[in-house]
């Protein structure tokens, strides 16, 4: 387990140069990847001094652990703020919400997958944290959606891995490969497998 | 689309030392990443001369393409292989069978997310080839199973693509993270969902 220190600015301009810094490493670890990005690059691209990279980030690993984060809240605590916000009466209709939020969010940050999984290459703890974490989240909603009687009774750190694969793997074809269907048509297709199950009843 | 030639070994012992060279660098790239690998460390591990690796592979890269040719064979006509020996009678049989071999293959394999994974920062066509084509075949077993009305009607590129995240993803939890359950339960737990959905009816 890596645990990262990173100090919250404390002015608002300190905030719009943070998120700067964090959106050209984002490009750069997307386009080159995280060994062939340096510090230096990262000033050039968000154009502020190098120096001022290290106020905020010890170093090029904070920096990547730190973007890690983000990514696990946009994708996880986002999506809860959208399944509060639309005001979702079952878990049906918030794991529906949920999944076309995911897909949305990585049509927005091309660079999501590589970055994330390239940690499986750069600290393997930080793959298996970010999953794990991902997992338990997941898991507990999962339960708390039995305890209320809506999914039936299964183990739900299963479901929970199956249902990121799920989202995950959709949305490699769907958003990152080619962009050639209408999403909510998409998870449309999953709602009805998970709805009715797969095999033909006789 | 990255178009590799490797021409088969015309003798036994060409098999094998073949064989050999697959497994050292296996190894290798999984420990250590494709980068940091370089023939001579594979030779070495191999205990063969860098030269004899250059009559089966012309560089790095095609052994690397090899490889994953490989593994696909593995995850895939290998499970087509095995449902056929097991005499498996209903599509939902072979799911079960194929999800089941999926994940004793990975164990066998320790490294093989990180090695087709790592297509991804090599080359990115091959990680979308490697998963299209599987798709491909995936969704064309799917149509089959419609037409023999095994499955209801879906669209089968979506439900390939939800399949495999599936698998990967559990493989990703209970082999690759911790192998901490039975398989077969771990693989039970999903198939109750394919079958009966993950919503409570009421």
């Amino acid at each position: 387990m890596v645990k990262i220190e990173v100090p919250e600015p404390k002015t608002k301009r300190g905030v719009a140069t943070r998120s700067k810094i964090m959106k050209a490493a984002e490009r750069l670890f997307g386009e080159k990847g995280y060994y062939d990005t340096s510090i230096n690059d990262i000033a050039t691209k968000a154009k502020v001094a190098p120096g001022t990279i290290y106020i905020y980030f010890k170093d090029k690993f904070t920096l990547y652990c730190y973007l890690l984060n983000d990514y696990s809240h946009l994708l996880r605590s986002e999506i809860v703020r959208k399944i509060k916000e639309l005001d979702c009466k079952t878990r049906r209709e918030a794991e529906e919400v949920g999944m076309l939020h995911f897909l949305q969010t990585i049509q927005e940050h091309p660079y999501i997958y590589q970055i994330i999984w390239e940690s499986l290459y750069i600290d393997k703890s930080l793959f298996i944290d970010y999953y794990t974490n991902f997992a338990e989240h997941y898991t507990k909603g999962l339960d708390k959606a039995f305890a209320d009687e809506e999914i039936s009774k299964f183990d739900n750190e299963v479901i929970a891995y199956m249902l990121m694969g799920i989202v995950n793997f959709i949305g490699l074809r769907y958003v990152f490969f080619k962009k050639d269907r209408n999403l909510e048509d998409v998870v449309g297709e999953v709602m009805e497998v998970l709805d009715k199950g797969l095999f033909r009843k006789p």
